[in-house]
């Protein structure tokens, strides 16, 4: 045997601290491979400076070969998780539900709303084909509210909802009139949503409301206090960065 | 020139009468090969016995070699949508929606959703990630019909509805318990049928009744009478055959 | 383990009389999946109502998630080759071959032609490259059989057959002449039909001969009679509609 | 505009006589760069020492770019069509077919079949699905000649001939008695060829004759006064080597 | 024309200063779509807030299909762009070159490479197959800098340089006396950086002298004055966050 | 158990003395089929007339499916490697490299560079993107080989060498001004590579030495004299033959 040849096992540390996330893909670039991936640290709990949170066992050719591809989905998804996590925390004992958006890397889309889940995120619709979202662009080429609703009604099926992005109470009226089953609150003030949720609860429907804008983690509190159902946070994703992760030649414990 | 070479123009003639449904393959095949359709029956429209659907024209050579697949996508969907027509005429002055199923041919059931809609027919759900439909296999698997929508609402997004199919007045309450979005009464009587009608609208809740179960068309005219909203038919697909189309060499009119 | 990750075993059962064919597509649907498909009743045999005719097992998720497009497979190919068979039997006892068309689903000729021959029928060339067939189109463009056929001679090897399709006697003569390896009589009388097998076999000349032009079943007795080689029917499989079948949780019987 | 973008025009020249092959190939490498190739000496001529064979002209990053692969189809497949040529011209004026066989490069065949053809042979079967040739295995698998052919014939339509490899007369004439289209007469000495030749003309069948077994051209005219329709040789591909051509820059005449 | 189909015109408009990088793919994106994209600001130039940098015309359809992706593409490539300027800026008159990693997004290498090149940074290797870098994993399975570095070299060609990671100055001096053709000081404090800087200087030998080890941009002008050719930062790719960017329907000014 | 599915062995015998080569995709090729390949005489070693160098085992049908393409690998790849090695040979006990170059078959670059290994050569770089060869294509659009060796320098990394092509002394000279890592004389006469072999050793600078230019293998000893690096020959691979080797059925010795 030759020294790629040769079997040998390396395990994969965490650098700091970070909620784990990505064993479904590393385990599949090194299955390709042909090494073994193991985890040690379970999707969703926390793994702390020097923990091994996965072993990596089989040729040294194959396991330099995937070493990087791994790491890279690894650090991204612990990042994500990570990150999702510190801003979910403060309002996790609500009812609120913090959910990502389409605003994900070409490609990685699936795996990138995982990465929100585990790390106790919700998911909002995964594409176009899913879930009807009018927004401003549409309202504007269909002339209204109505028209852009039932335009929309016309091309799903009875199992798809419709949302309505609305930024005034004025919307907010056409919109429930137009029978939409969610509606999202685009960039409004504190006062404006709670005005707008008097509305809308005092329709009668069943209408999720969600809230959405470039928020940042630190008016959660708030806006769980607002009664609404659901806020919509691109930078779940697109504002985290890589957690740092290396992997190690011959870590000996935990015994793989 | 060779003869292959030669740009010639071919026309697509119905042997029969036909709802016309396929031009988008149709053109695609030939387009790939270099020559041009051109549609000369819109889709929707019925054609006649002898009457030309469509011209071709380019190379003999192209165009023989995608005349028979060009056919195939043509025959197959004008059938469906032939047939759609048929079975739907009775119930279009009605607010019945009689609509698809899954069963439709593998690699296809884009094309024949389409020849459905063409035909006069409605859509439902395309796949496993557009919607919820909790069947008999899925409540034995989770323990009851609670069981499975509560699993089901918790891998779902907001705009996601939940379907449940019953079998009888039973499971119909547990259904409208549960929280369900439509209900499907699947191989139900007249009579079952009007009291599951009954009790869903009693409930005061938004809630689409769809009627399902090897249904044929001579019994839409009935179903239609009993306020169901919904009429699911999977033979709109599986039970038509195909339309009697050939292609012709030279025909000249109308010119191109 | 999960609801869905929990083993289970499932039967797929025929709920009409059919010829069982389509085992080889809807296993390769559940090995890719992760489940394990067993066959209860072979290819080619038939089944009653109520009949299992094969068994799956494996987690539910994975059979849940292929069920469909299994059964779409198994119901579209069950139904051509009890079609097939259905129209072949009165005519099994002669040496008249009944064959398919390249009038075929696009991307499933294969399965369907297999199909056909599961179901007691024979197949022609499957495409344009296993065998020169010169029809009417051809014939015009070339400006007569004879260049017709020296042209296709031109471009194959001394392995490939040429069949010319006619559609009166002075074109058999010409076909004859011309040299063909078969003769396709198109759309011709019973009377006709007896001249031309007269006038090809009075050739001492090895010639294959074939009839064809949207024949039914019922008309097969009688050609049979008249010493043709091989009648040609599209219909063998786009009039077929599909056989019914459905998979059940956890049949017992016969144990796996 | 960089260098790299400006449209320059380069031509491709032979160092060496050629018969001209490849245009195809190398004009869609170049297509797909968006440089613009254009034939100056035909597929088939013959170009002499520093002969331009055709010219390219667009941004010369795509052209030198696609010269290497470009140049690389070229050179084999002239010098294929250079070697066949060379071969075949002492037989030219005879009836005598010389053909290639499926010993080509891997994921080449359509090319190197072409370039046989454009240097003066003709193609045998392509691939296992357009012709059957029972061979040693075959017939040593089968238990000999006639089960072999019988098995073939139930398994092909009726348009696919059977050709038979024999070793011997004896061999020979069980292939006849199988009913074989065309037999192969492999390694024998050239009297054997012609007791052969005699039995088979014999027969009063229509059977096609064909010699093979690691051929050389010189032997050629010998095989063509023996009366054997085809001779095969691997050789027309496989001991061609490659003809030398390069590309240089800004060559003018001809103009483009 | 349906609204769909009607020609609009949309504006992709910066929401904060940023460094304009992605056209490619984003006007790749909507060609596919049978829209056209056309740059307003180029790349590598500054667009501050409400800065139109490019407009998109077409069906309205098509652009609001492609808009979520091409907008990922450009706010991911736009973050790394406007990050690795911010980083580099300090250290852009001096003949330090800050270069990337392979922590790169899967699937998205050779455009986040880009985009640091856009933002004034240089690159570093590709992958595995176009450098060889010597780490200490292979300098453990091979038992040493020198074995490590010989048995690269007998793998790669003449072009490929070698280079070798060491943490202290024994490592510097094996890595000089097997030949490396440049040396990475990892996590090494400035002390030892100016010590190994000299002792490979001193050897007069031709050596690329690489930092590295999770550097930050506010160390990069003290490295800079130690005389050391490259620093490398992962940090350029995998911390840069999203640009915030969005695309509004009929923005008039420019004109397209 | 029919025919075709009864497990037999074959082996693959050596019909001419060749350099073994071609192991790894012909156990692909039965791999892929269910068939299972033992290699009996070892990549780099010689076979004489009549050695089986491999055996196969499996069904019947899978084996004579892969067997011509299998073949077709071998014989390619057994070619390049024998005539590679007869042209190595008077130069082995020398330190001059002989190396490819990329006038390789389309699509199967990476087997025909090894098997030059194989036989004995080494391998100069795969593509444009392992390393950089200025040739005088490019001298001739930068303007001067100072400002294409500049440019080239701009788009590449540190470990990446830069190669230039000269054909006098003169551009020896400019080559060695501008930096080039590696020198490629083309088409030189002896004298003339001595007196440039000569000029470059005396600047002192580590510069590969490469002679280049339609040579053939007897001019090898007279370049090993001359002090040269390497030598590049197209030859080794595009003017190589395939070996001999055919399959046989039920070879017995040596057992498998």
């Amino acid at each position: 045997l030759t020294l790629a040849e040769r079997r040998t096992r390396y395990s994969i540390i965490a650098k700091a601290p970070v909620v784990v996330c990505g064993h479904e893909p590393a385990a599949a670039v090194f299955a390709q491979l042909g090494a073994t991936y193991r985890t040690v640290v379970a999707e969703g709990e926390m793994a702390s400076y020097g923990d091994t949170i996965a072993m990596v066992e089989g040729p040294s050719r194959a396991i330099l070969t995937g070493e990087r591809v791994a790491l890279n989905f690894l650090m991204r998804l612990c990042g994500i998780a990570t990150h999702t996590r510190g801003a979910i925390t403060p309002v996790a004992h609500t009812s609120l539900q913090v959910v990502d958006t389409r605003k994900t890397t070409p490609l990685l889309r699936r795996l990138e709303r995982r990465a929100v889940k585990i790390g106790g995120g919700a998911n909002h619709r995964f594409a176009l084909f899913d879930g009807v979202l009018v927004k401003d662009n549409h309202i504007a080429a269909c002339g209204g509210v109505e028209a852009a609703v039932l335009s929309a009604r016309r091309n799903v099926h009875h199992l798809q909802g419709i949302e309505v992005e609305v930024k005034d109470l004025q919307e907010v009226r056409q919109a429930l009139g137009a029978g939409a089953d969610a509606i999202m609150l685009d960039n409004m003030l504190y006062e404006e949503i709670a005005d707008a949720v008097a509305v809308i609860r005092a329709s009668g429907r069943h209408v999720t409301i969600e809230v959405s804008g470039n928020l940042t983690a630190d008016r959660l509190p708030r806006l769980a206090g607002l009664g609404v159902d659901l806020v919509s946070m691109g930078g779940l994703i697109h504002q985290a960065t890589w957690a740092d992760l290396s992997m190690r030649w011959g870590a000996e414990d935990p015994p793989i």
